[in-house]
């Protein structure tokens, strides 16, 4: 499946790209007035193979749940049970990603890729509310300290669950996913993808995730420059970076991009666990790229530093550091108002508008 | 109305923000990790003076129109009447303010404050559509290379047209007001006004509108430096630096804001027209900037100066230079998403996760 998803993976469309840049240049505003949102729908035109491209709608955020070996070493002052017990909160409706979601109208699917602890039992009270797909590879990743985080095999059922998902959104009718992702301690495996495919020093790579303090920041440098050195992992090999230093989650977001880019769906990233995905995805298939979109600069400096390799500039820069998928729906709107516009906005000719 | 509106901006309400501080570090999110989502929701509550804050719906869009006598010194390519016709347009619909205004449920609202040509028939195809409102001070305003542009009772005039139609939307319903903006020629103002505020040098306050040549640019930097040399506008008196080289449309902008800070509604800056306008509201009443809320970063410099004179940090920065309300409305979901926050999402107490 990876193979097949990867072969669908083409470059944008030239065509609709130029139509898309034509018509720009004939709506009622000054040329490049909208800024960054007119590439933006300039390279969703060429995503899509048309123009105007499709409203990217409705929209599907995946929140993709895993933990991490690596926990043991004292990465995070948070208890690992809290990755179990926010997938209760997100079923719930209750946590922030909840709340962006029912407002820009955008479905919450979960999927346990990798969760160590028990699962609380789903609620499903409200059959439109958010669902949880049971996908688990393994309860949590090895600690990547002492040994790979996962085989081979193991990260690629996570990829090809990302896959997965991606078509069974798209197949539902998504115009758009949206990355999301829970996994206490899930920062430390993203700088080390982020050091290996970047190839930035893990100290540039490597931030406070939930706001740890210096002691535990000193310490979770070192664990990511450790597991480099231990696994030299080869960014052109990225099923083996992801195997060597990655997480379920990260391996399952690599997946779901891939799967979003072959199905010619726009991808909006969140922050730097969706960011360290990418960068697997754009390893794997480097034409991935044209369906990436930054939603948001995470406040993590090995985001900028991913965000950099992959040439993608972010719509949203307000020191998010939430994940969940937070940072990507709040650039929903953007996104959707820079395709909207190819759409519903008259030309100077039709609007009777002189030129200058 | 003026003076009395002065009298009715406040302060901020300290306990209503300490209760949505506190608020936010109960909520199941690591402390801090929402940026500047957090503090703009701490600021809202102290504005509504009560925690939660009520949701900022429905949006309401008020575009000033006004044309400008400096037109005549060549400091744009675009002729006069585009003024009037894109209020045409915006009464069709086919702007891209009405576009933006549709995806975010915002109504839209074009206010004739000082429109020089003759304006279109007003469709009034759609009740729940544009509307117009016929305000014209005066057709258009004096160059103010040659005279003052406006006299300080036309100032004043355009000043109360503003407080108007923010008490008439409040009145209406609106829960928070939007700034927008059409005039040909209006970025030169605008440029006078920073200057005169800020102190910054005319080269620093001027950019180059909807895209002039370095030709025109030059030209534009030495009409705003004549402009304030002639008139030596005074900051501490904002009716009087409104007059001499301000616009109508700016002036009733001011006003806007001034009501929606003494009906203690937030109000959304576009861009540079709109925080040229907001710097003569701080000047008549330093309270109001704590209604404001800054939408975008447009691309012209003179934006960045008077943002960081008010204070502000910007909610979206994509580079653009449209005006028309286009940026404030791009960043509304950020605002209705930070104030949701405090609405919607569980505690920790509450989901049953537990902290670190």
């Amino acid at each position: 499946m990876l193979e097949s998803t990867l072969a669908a993976i083409r470059p944008l469309d030239e065509a609709a790209m130029a139509a898309a840049r034509e018509l720009q240049g004939r709506l009622t505003k000054p040329a490049g007035s909208l800024g960054a949102l007119e590439p933006l729908s300039v390279r969703l035109a060429g995503l899509a193979g048309t123009c105007p491209p499709p409203l990217p709608e409705p929209a599907a955020v995946a929140i993709f749940a895993g933990d991490h070996g690596v926990h043991a070493q004292g990465v995070t002052p948070w208890p690992q049970e809290v990755t179990a017990q926010m997938i209760g909160n997100f079923l719930a409706g209750g946590a922030v990603v909840n709340a962006f979601a029912r407002q820009a109208d955008a479905s919450v699917t979960v999927v346990d890729v990798g969760v160590a602890t028990p699962l609380p039992a789903d609620p499903a009270s409200d059959p439109a509310g958010p669902r949880l797909v049971a996908a688990n590879v393994r309860r949590g990743t090895r600690d990547l300290t002492v040994t790979a985080a996962l085989t081979r095999d193991e990260a690629r059922a996570a990829v090809e669950t990302g896959i997965r998902v991606a078509g069974d959104l798209v197949d539902a009718g998504a115009g758009i996913l949206l990355t999301g992702d829970m996994g206490i301690g899930n920062t430390t495996p993203a700088a080390a993808l982020i050091a290996a495919f970047t190839g930035v020093d893990p100290a540039a790579a490597t931030g406070r995730g939930t706001g740890v303090d210096d002691e535990t920041y000193d310490r979770k440098v070192g664990v990511v420059r450790a597991a480099l050195e231990r696994h030299a992992p080869d960014p052109a090999d990225p099923l083996g970076v992801l195997a060597s230093v990655g997480g379920l989650e990260h391996a399952a977001l690599a997946g779901l991009v891939l799967g979003a880019a072959a199905r010619r769906v726009p991808v909006l990233l969140d922050g730097v666990i969706a960011v360290s995905a990418a960068l697997a995805a754009a390893a794997f298939a480097p034409d991935a790229v044209g369906a990436m979109v930054a939603g948001h600069r995470s406040a993590e400096p090995g985001a900028t530093a991913a965000l950099r390799h992959l040439g993608l500039d972010p719509l949203i820069d307000l020191g998010l550091r939430l994940g969940e998928g937070t940072g990507a729906l709040l650039a929903l709107p953007v996104v959707t108002g820079a395709v909207r516009v190819l759409h519903e906005v008259a030309t100077f000719d039709s609007a009777g508008v002189a030129e200058k």
